[in-house]
């Protein structure tokens, strides 16, 4: 596409660097852009700015953070359970069910040789350490990780791992999603969802 | 939703201002500028900023350039036709078809008396103006604006007001889309493309 400015052009060039954004819409975005109040431009180029330059994660448990102590110790959490997750939105998703009051730890990433990332590449070390420092407090470590090869893998080691520490290490269950007709679910999600069937409570 | 950092919230709550991106969508892109090298957000930001600091507006035909003169006269352009369009991007839409060699004349808006948008906030001052001086060169005005109410009535506004230069204003065809189906086509396409009809040439 040939644009009338080369400055549309390079900010059409960069805002589609974007992932999911395509020519097409960041020349939209630009132009829209345009319209604005100079105020709105400049708060958002300065924010992208700030939180590339000044973010931080926590040194504990690895997840984003202001400062280096994120808020994972506040005395509302149990502090008796980790879960482990591979990035920060799985924290967002699972602290927003309401399901789970327990400690976090991002991984930032999943055991995947083909894209050359081991154990050692990601958060792993630092969880073992974590449960072995605070053996008597921790009961649980539990696994949130994707239903992928790269996931189980990661999942299997960190059991592996954990093992001389004797914590108890539970993964979050697989079956059909709640609202799924059983006619549309695909076979292994199925056949796990049989194979991990739980007591039916009428209580 | 509770963020985990004050960073990550204000870049949501800016990209989210763009159109079409919510607060999932805009925490994704901000969690995926996380991981950018540094020099790229800052090339994404100022190129925003420049953009909003630096674009200027051809002052004959009011499009998007970088210069206050923009390349709207170039020798190879037909600069006996002018192609009267709402915005910056229908520029780009007509010159991408290769139909169209002229010139343009961008209004900036339509005429809207609900959002308080009338005659004289849009460019249509100089484009009476810009035909007038060049009455011998310019034959013909095309107006090529949105089907709407609004569209219909600007294009409505124009002609009256070219109509004491003499010169010929036409307007872009409406009718059934290339592709689409007659059972499909809405009844009042149908009726214009019908009330429309062109002469089938077997040449």
């Amino acid at each position: 596409m040939e644009y009338p400015s080369k400055l549309i052009e390079r900010a059409v060039e960069e805002i589609s660097k974007l992932p999911g954004i395509g020519k097409k819409t960041a020349l939209r975005l630009a132009l829209h852009l345009l319209k604005q109040p100079d105020s709105q431009v400049k708060g958002l180029a300065e924010s992208l700015v700030e939180l590339r330059e000044q973010i931080k994660y926590c040194s504990t448990c690895h997840i984003i953070a202001d400062k280096e102590e994120c808020t994972c110790k506040v005395p509302y959490r149990d502090t008796s359970v980790i879960c482990v997750v591979e990035d920060t939105p799985d924290v967002l998703a699972i602290r927003n069910t309401g399901q789970y009051t327990g400690l976090f730890h991002v991984l930032g990433g999943r055991i995947s040789p083909m894209d050359g990332i081991g154990p050692d590449n990601i958060h792993i070390d630092t969880l073992v350490e974590r449960v072995k420092q605070d053996q008597e407090e921790i009961r649980e470590v539990v696994l949130a990780l994707s239903s992928t090869m790269e996931g189980d893998t990661t999942a299997f080691y960190i059991a592996k791992m954990l093992k001389e520490t004797g914590v108890k290490v539970s993964t979050i269950a697989r079956g059909v999603p709640i609202g799924g007709e059983l006619e549309y679910t695909d076979e292994i999600t199925l056949g796990r969802s049989i194979s991990g069937r739980t007591l039916f409570s009428t209580d």
